[in-house]
């Protein structure tokens, strides 16, 4: 990687075609990339979309230029951040940055970035990329984003139950206030009243990095998905002590726990029939999996009941889009407020941050080379490509999933 | 075992010196039994003990035979139950129950017991014990015995923090609402509005037997106390992400999080460099006690503030007296709280439910033959023994503790 510093970051060696525009979200677990790229430039992906464009290009505000195109989406583990420098350098991310206007002799060009990885990875940038991070604050950009995609992106919230997924039609004018719980290595619970007017009320240590990591002790798996696909075929009740294990197969039914309700999560491991080659990986998984999504759903309706928010919205990588996730959630939140509250999830559920550092570039004073080309602002109308996955650009980056749109220049 | 079947049942064969009253509480991992002896039984201790016990027997309540003794205090593993039943048939406490009036005729012998095991284990001591269990609610039970110990019991409550314990006054007329929380293999939580005014309002999975179930499978440990011990010697910032591993060592100061809270906990267990082998035990214990006993103390704190209660006290076995597991639920419940909680111990947390399906006693009729020997009140004068630990029985049954006291005949 160490030939990636000594490459040219100037963007005027870069045909315009080229110009796309990055923001980072750096976890504790995963690196999330958010980049726009134009409909002529080399992000294209084909025509039928080029000439979706066209018709959405022919949109004007205020005689700014509107440009079409489409916001693209990858993510890498935080432990192979060298996989990640090298999938920007090799698409020429870096830069699609802006300049220090302040400093207007300078060629310096900064990225936004957001999470804890934007400090620490900031000098390893600078070295492999010559680029600095710009560091967006971590909430607000959760907040931003998720009000972009609630507001802007057709379809973008659901509720999941039974199985069932279900659109929710969100009035944008009716939005606030909710809860968003981002569901990342850990969780972060933030009532939500505005643009821009949040407070993280809550949180819980125990989250995506805790299944992964406790997972990854007792199963062997090798990477998360693997995991999470283990669990479809498990059964919980053969480590779980159910309330039926406790009371001789009956349920408690004077304070509402039915015999299949868990009484103790891992509590039959107690054993000393079992050692843990004794149990399946899928079974292990289940319950690892039914632990922490349950534990997230009462926590996040407890902090909604204390703030009188009737919709919590969950996000975050932990979900991936995962039926047996959501429709835990979904029931423990449906559980805890016997159904006076209801968890939704969204589509782009991982990326809330890296699309607020995105939508962050606006704040900035941009200087005339690269104005017109810098998106800026979205418009509502924004129209979303829908579930369709693009083309994996290496082998460690998948589930990329691009939201059509456009934006205006100045 | 089997011999046990055969065993006379018939209180009249007894000596009167050797009739005790025996309670049973039957979780999902220890039974708890609480059974009262006269000191002039042949549970007797000490001299020392019968002396102190003549002056408290010097006090009597509208003419009934005041009898001194003490309350004992055992535990057993429910998987183990064939030794927990050979204990008291060999200490004959199964002769201390009542008769049923209503058929006077009956020989039939019930044992007060509450606790799931109740249900489920009530054919093997009709058969090994020749004893029906008579089923007190699991729920009732615990709070008749946090409010006997709250009113009756000096300095049974106390709060824990930075390695400080400190007994607190407590005022029985002031005792009310209060927020109770049993951690047993899974963790209950009750509002306590007065005697017998209860509401089970919120419970989690995860307690005492996730910490057991978990920890023996992660680190091969062969007993629960020996897992809490390791924990001493544990550090949890080798297995938790730190705030700080996600900031590269800084503060996320914004949000009040500092470099060293848990932002995932067994979050840096996601590594591909290190597999369970590479932990040590002390340090996957540590991690395992805090998250359990965090996540514990932030729900009790949340339903604690739902109801506006401002003490919250806690129980059940998981706690063990331990110092550790102590200082991180008063630690949550303060941090949670910004301070405006306090968390409470109790001296006797894990027999709740034993002392209240013990009290319960005074619910029956009882027969002319057993009247004067059953405990019916306790005086609020009732006096603690300390601390002491009085012989185990054998080798499975340790940490009892008894409370002197004395009980009003009829």
């Amino acid at each position: 990687m160490d030939h990636l510093a000594h490459v040219s970051n100037q963007p005027n060696s870069q045909p315009q075609s080229q110009i796309s525009h990055l923001a980072l979200d750096i976890g504790g677990s995963l690196i999330k990339l958010v980049y726009f790229c134009r409909y002529d430039d080399s992000c294209r992906d084909d025509d039928e979309l080029r000439s979706q464009n066209e018709s959405l290009g022919s949109k004007s505000d205020n005689s700014r230029p509107v440009l079409g195109g489409k916001l693209h989406f990858a993510k890498f583990e935080t432990s192979k951040i060298n996989d990640c420098l090298e999938f920007i350098h090799s698409m020429k991310l870096h830069l699609g940055g802006f300049h220090d206007c302040t400093a207007p002799s300078s060629d310096k060009i900064f990225i936004k970035a957001t999470g804890g990885g934007a400090y620490k990875f900031a000098d390893l940038f600078k070295e492999k990329l010559s680029v600095s991070l710009d560091k967006e604050d971590e909430m607000e950009c959760l907040v931003t984003g998720a009000n972009f995609l609630l507001k802007a992106v057709h379809q973008e919230a659901f509720t999941y139950l039974d199985g069932q997924k279900e659109f929710a039609q969100i009035d944008p004018n009716d939005l606030y206030p909710y809860l968003l719980v981002n569901i990342g290595s850990g969780v972060s619970m933030i009532k939500v009243d505005g643009d821009g007017k949040f407070e993280r009320v809550s949180g819980t240590s125990l989250g995506g990095g805790t299944f992964w990591g406790l997972g990854r002790l007792l199963t062997k798996c090798k990477n998360f998905d693997e995991l999470l696909e283990l669990s479809h075929q498990g059964n919980n009740r053969v480590i779980d002590m159910l309330v039926g294990d406790i009371y001789g197969g009956t349920d408690y039914a004077k304070i509402g726990l039915s015999a299949t309700t868990i009484a103790s999560s891992f509590g039959k491991a107690i054993s000393d029939n079992k050692e843990l080659v004794d149990y399946k990986p899928e079974d292990i998984s289940r319950s690892l999996l039914r632990m922490i999504s349950n534990n997230i759903g009462q926590i996040s309706y407890l902090n909604a009941l204390r703030f009188g928010l009737k919709r919590i919205f969950f996000a975050g990588f932990f979900i991936r889009g995962h039926a047996y996730t959501m429709d835990t959630i979904s029931v423990a939140v449906n559980f805890w407020s016997k159904g006076e509250a209801e968890a939704m999830f969204l589509r782009h559920e991982g990326f809330l941050g890296a699309l607020g550092a995105f939508m962050s570039y606006e704040k900035q004073c941009l200087d005339g080379l690269t104005v017109n080309k810098i998106p800026q602002r979205f418009p509502i109308s924004v129209s979303s490509a829908g579930n369709k996955i693009y083309c994996s650009m290496n082998g460690k980056s998948n589930g990329n999933e691009s939201i059509e749109c456009t934006v205006y220049g100045t």
